[in-house]
């Protein structure tokens, strides 16, 4: 891809979705030269994330441009998407075109249902890394993956660390490192509790408790898709 | 501050911010126990971040309830509102009340202009550090910097960091642990270019070359309020 071509980037933003999984990408994203970042929705009026944050799209999906990159944010709202046919479909026709995709954490439940993601490898927020097998994906416990043109991002904030790796895929090294200088990007977490692996196990537990009902929901629904998409996923 | 007693958090929009500078700390800190996050605008119509993003404010500061914390963020658009008595009074006030403040990013600029960083310890974007001893106060390179109730983060994605921390202040640290592991927040940046001491010297020098433009006017800006406020700081 050309560094002058023009590069149409599109995110969808959608009611209960958690807003950093689209704010992070957002803000990497839109710096690159020569994008032009396109919020999306169903429709044009304004949603709010799972914590009261209103967002506004500025196009629908049916009147966005054709896009090169293709963002797909998670959280609990997803499950409305994964019921969504004109969702799955675009999702499907601009993979089917060849152009990048990006989902981040549990967007990736939105793109497996779209069944895009049958034989790749993909990752998504940790409590939901199981459900990838239903839509025929490997699932990777990483923070990125990428696999051809499809990249995935894990829980929330890995959506700033996989939007600086398209940056670079698409842009070369120099410009994400410039993106991510602006940005001050050095994390220092002052904790090292980003991941069940490194969180006191009563934070897992606790967190594993609260998010039980979610995470039932969510495993309903891909088995459902599961046996839609004709895949067999051993329980 | 008690665990059970509501927690009102507000943070102001503005046109020409960084959006991150607002979505990072509202990712963090509108998932604490018993908090009421309020996004404040100087009136409650919609503003556009620096790359276009539209952001809407529910209440404005007039309107306000009471803050416990008030956040506020940084961007380009900061010179507007330092120039804004009524947004400078806002913040003396809360302030002199002995709330907690948190800025992010070059919201410390607008912190400064308001004059409750005078003696304090305080840190902002890399690229704006040597413009806080003309608020009269002590400019420090960390990511966080905590000076009694008022808290600063550096650049952009610093606020996350420094939400964190605040989350911890106001809350205890299982609880900023839980919140970072729901956010999956264990980064890894992909490059290590996030700060001037660690980017490449190019990287570096493209960087202050294009903001050039909006560092001086910060410069001149920064200066004339030091005559104002009667701060001598030594060129």
């Amino acid at each position: 891809m050309s560094m002058d071509q023009d590069l149409h980037i599109g995110a969808l933003v959608f009611t209960d979705m958690d807003q950093i999984d689209f704010t992070g990408p957002f803000e990497v994203l839109s710096r690159l030269p020569g994008a032009k970042f396109h919020v999306m929705g169903k429709e044009t009026k304004p949603i709010r994330d799972v914590m009261g944050l209103i967002l506004t799209p500025e196009t629908s999906i049916a009147e966005a441009p054709s896009l090169d990159l293709l963002v797909v944010s998670g959280g609990p709202g997803q499950e409305g998407l994964m019921e969504d046919e004109e969702v799955l479909a675009y999702i499907r026709a601009h993979v089917e075109a060849g152009r990048y995709l990006f989902s981040v954490c549990t967007g990736a439940l939105i793109c497996g249902a779209a069944g895009v993601l049958r034989g790749r490898r993909a990752t998504t927020h940790w409590g939901s890394l199981h459900l990838l097998r239903y839509f025929g994906a490997e699932a990777l416990d990483e923070r990125v993956v990428v696999d051809g043109r499809i990249i995935s991002a894990g829980g929330v904030t890995s959506g700033i660390d996989g939007a600086l790796r398209v940056a670079a895929l698409l842009r070369g090294d120099d410009v994400a490192r410039k993106i991510q200088l602006y940005m001050q990007y050095a994390p220092e977490p002052g904790f090292n509790s980003g991941h069940p692996k490194t969180a006191p196990a009563e934070i897992v537990e606790a967190a594993r408790r609260e998010t039980l009902q979610l995470t039932q929901r969510r495993e309903a629904t891909a088995m459902r898709h599961a046996r839609r998409l004709g895949i067999v996923a051993a329980d």
